[in-house]
């Protein structure tokens, strides 16, 4: 049963949210927290299909006294159903000043995803570079991509090079394209993309301002 | 007439399809485009307030024959409804490998956005770096704010220094900030933060994968 993309959006923020957090949460509090109306959120919260965790039943089995939905059931169950309940492997494509920030990440920042390796056509800047993981030319995306069973790329390149270097990923075999490069990426549809561009996030931010 | 945030980021997405688009656009074509129901879009744009853009009235005037929302008529309204009609002057706090990488940022990737100054509490780093704009040592910052007129600030610190960072960045008077460190920052209640967190994004795109 597919859960719809609004409701995926809006557990994924549910559970950033129980995540690390002791106290039970009801619906309104998320409410309070996100905006959302608390009858949505309990929509979205029954849609992880597991009987036990809709108010109703929780506050008739508790006699009245329902003190929310607790993080330690909540989590694992939104973290299976959105498909996060693994390793997840990516890789930095493109190794100029911000490619190699993220090669650079701290783990703990990290989570379940795990960096794998790094690419770059320049072959001295593979050689020269220190990383924490093994970095390759460009032309070896397709065996290491599939050797590592690396599931997604950052693609930090030149928004020049951008599209070029987002057709290597898909003939490699990637899944997914978290595109930091300032252009827009034409890829099949099966090859998710998600752009995490700077003036995006500073329009938004300045919206408000 | 305050425009509600929803209605906000609807516009900013709009906004973003249109800019530096050639043919109008329908409601129903930026349906498709983005999914949001064709009447939520009418209204957003409705809150701008222009007679004229409105579909209905449009399509009296063309007898019948509406091509949609121009362009050149539409994206310089939401600009300023949204506050983006002007430079808008940011800075980058910490100036480590990410920040480094912000700071070298193409400007045409920038948009209405200027890059100002960068600050670093490495006075060191300060000295050293290679920079397309001023550098300066953390304690300058209030003063450096004021003078430029800087309203936003990028946080590239560690996780472990975003806080007292974000709170040097309001006192010396920012308004916005853009948090790339992955770290939970508390400030004022008028000081509005975005974060950039790299593994929401990519749980955000794992979701779909």
């Amino acid at each position: 049963m597919a859960i719809p993309d609004p409701t995926k959006e809006r557990l994924l923020r549910i559970f950033r949210i129980l995540e690390g957090a002791d106290n039970d949460y009801t619906s309104a509090k998320l409410e309070a927290l996100t905006g959302w109306p608390s009858h949505t959120i309990r929509k979205d919260i029954s849609c992880l299909a597991k009987h036990e965790l809709t108010e109703d039943d929780a506050e008739r089995s508790s006699a009245g006294t329902f003190s929310g939905y607790s993080p330690r059931t909540l989590v694992p169950l939104i973290k299976e159903a959105l498909g996060l309940d693994r390793r997840i492997k990516f890789c930095v494509a493109g190794l100029g000043r911000l490619g190699s920030a993220y090669l650079n990440l701290d783990s703990a920042a990290l989570g379940e995803f795990e960096l794998a390796a790094g690419f770059d056509t320049n072959v001295n800047r593979v050689e020269i570079l220190k990383s924490p993981v093994p970095l390759y030319p460009a032309h070896k995306m397709g065996e290491v991509i599939q050797r590592f069973g690396i599931e997604i790329a950052l693609l930090c390149v030149p928004a020049e090079a951008a599209q070029s270097a987002a057709e290597k990923l898909t003939t490699a075999g990637i899944r997914g394209i978290l595109n930091f490069a300032p252009a827009i990426i034409t890829v099949p549809p099966e090859i998710h993309v998600r752009n995490v561009y700077v003036r995006d996030e500073l329009m938004a931010l300045s919206m408000n301002i």
